[in-house]
């Protein structure tokens, strides 16, 4: 997705695929099929670049370092990539003073932990539960684990995981959240900053499923402190393109800090029809640092469902039913491989009224998948 | 263009381009260079394929054919394309009266010519001057005279080039029109059709500069008069995806049809942001016989503006301008090599006041390609 605007734009590409057969592969010819953890294949990759930028955080610091010596800057840079890669780290930054260093930003009270004592002592702050959390390394509700008390066995789960692989650990603060919110900045090298409209974002198993731009019945305020969380975010770790945090709403109304993503992200993707520039072009604008497209929405409303592979093998024969019911649906298919649980796709549909649009994106994505066949 | 929302939709592409560094295969890694007009190169690139589509008419028939027999229809299939390829056939199809198994749409005067004589007796009835065109193998201007009179050295000229490439020639009565317009239908093999808003299309030097959605000042009649034109030819020459249908206002405020294309049009480029389905969506899902999306406009106008190459070797250097100058403005550039009077790309800009979006997308085309410098 990150291809389309770049190509657009006339911008020349090179992918540097896990394997030959990578959706990405599908659409960059000049392709390169290596192991981003391996220097030299990373260096020989990108010799000649004008810049680098990723589709994942989790490319080694040092790698990076030693591309920005060979004169191929990394966007954002390693000093950035850090707080997305170390969940301890941004904790850290985001939850402290600002006349210590930090950010300063709500966040949920947090240790670092080793042991049982370590856990039990912030559940003394915070009450049960609480969640444990691998510092690096979890993706979509990998690593991470919600335990209920001293006694829960996912507790000496989550102690032996990192015993076995030698990853810290953090404890968190359990919050009983109303809602999931994400906000959306976009940050250039030369410092100019947008933040795209307050999602709400709705999460299955731990997976994000649908997301609603802007997020009902925010006040401006609330939006308004959302954005400036982000654009604060953004400029204070100097990160260059999309910084995502994806944010938890309190039954009070207020936002704490759950994640950082510094990559364009699954709660932007409704910006693709749904804004003036989207999430991918800007990212495209901020590597190159090019003044930045407007982020506002075309529309009141838009609602993006994920497409998660079940039993069907192929998705092209529900095209028929889906297009034929709803001519404004928009439908992407990432041409991976369908297995059950596998983000494929998604579908967005917007328009004047949410109930609406709710309804079409659902059903389009439940039938597309084979989760209803009518 | 074409392959953009190919690839959003999950569909696999492969490409017949006439060189490696063409603007299509810098993103489809699915490449072949050879030449369209050798049969055997044709089979073996189409080998395996569910269907082949073009994005110029110039195909020989008996090739498309020959695929057909092999089991991989061309869509639009050679009967539709013949009207596409040859301008006399499209004349005498469209003009002829149905019960003669014609079209019986509004043209111009015209008919063949191989002397003088001929051309001043088609004069005797419309007057001078005439347009004399060459029946196949024109465009953008090419294999176009106007003749102001039998002692027009355009004449001469004309007959020459006829003589010499055995081209059959037709003329035309030459059309004193008010405005250019375009209508833009889409068309199923199931016989599903949708026809896009009529357009105004503003020419120089016989190449498409210029597009305003929908075209400024028709009204509800004549628009629905252009799209029931561009509808029936769909229908009556069984096209399979775009037919762009350039027509001519009369001063009278009639309409009369230029040309005729069947495949995605310059004047249909202003959809991709402006429409709810771009002309190249509709285009991969009429060949692929998958049902239409929405022809509707997303705001009240659009305004595209082609780049044709000048002095400038590149465009890029100008982003940071014309980007800081408008965070709406959409560009597209191709990825070709800048040559003075090349479509080199477009840019587009829609909203709600037509002035605005016109002089945003004028300055825009002009300091891109080095018309002004501020």
């Amino acid at each position: 997705m990150l291809a389309t605007p770049a190509q657009q734009l006339g911008v020349e590409l090179r992918l540097l695929a896990e394997a030959a057969d990578s959706a990405a592969a599908q659409v960059i010819p000049d392709t390169v099929v290596g192991d981003y953890r391996d220097l030299p294949t990373l260096r020989a990759f990108a010799r000649g670049l004008d810049a680098v930028t990723f589709d994942h955080e989790h490319v080694p610091s040092e790698h990076l370092q030693a591309l920005a010596a060979d004169g191929v800057p990394a966007r954002p840079g390693p000093h950035a990539l850090l707080y997305a890669q170390d969940k301890l780290a941004m904790r850290r930054r985001l939850a402290a003073d600002p006349a210590d260093g930090g950010i300063g930003v709500p966040c949920p009270a947090f240790a670092e932990v080793a042991g049982p004592s370590e856990v039990a002592a912030l559940a003394d702050q915070t009450g049960w539960p609480v969640v444990l959390k691998t510092a690096r390394g979890g993706y979509d509700g990998k690593g991470v684990w919600k335990v209920e008390g001293p006694e829960d066995p996912a507790l000496a789960a989550a102690l032996q995981v990192a015993a076995d692989t030698g990853v810290r650990l953090l404890a968190e603060e359990y919050v009983d959240f109303a809602r999931e919110l994400s906000a959306l900045a976009v940050r250039s090298p030369s410092g100019q900053a947008v933040a795209y409209p307050v999602v709400q974002s709705v999460q299955r198993d731990g997976i994000c499923h649908e997301v609603v731009a802007p997020a009902p019945g925010l006040t401006d305020e609330q939006a308004l402190a959302a954005q400036r969380i982000a654009l604060t975010i953004a400029r204070d770790l100097d990160v260059t393109g999309i910084l995502a945090v994806e944010l938890f709403e309190t039954r009070e109304g207020d936002v704490l800090v759950n994640e950082l993503a510094m990559r364009p992200h699954n709660t932007g993707h409704w910006s693709i029809e749904g804004a003036v520039t989207s999430q991918f072009e800007n990212h495209v604008r901020a590597v190159l640092d090019l003044p930045l497209g407007s982020p506002r929405p075309r529309q009141p409303w838009t609602v993006m469902v994920n497409l998660l592979g079940r039993d069907l093998p192929e998705l092209h024969s529900a095209y028929r039913h889906v297009f034929a019911r709803d001519p404004r649906l928009k439908v992407h298919l990432y041409g991976k491989a369908v297995r059950p649980g596998r983000k494929i796709g998604h579908v967005t549909a917007y328009g004047p009224d949410l109930e609406q649009v709710v309804l079409r994106a659902r059903h389009a994505a439940a039938y597309l998948v084979g989760e209803i066949d009518e």
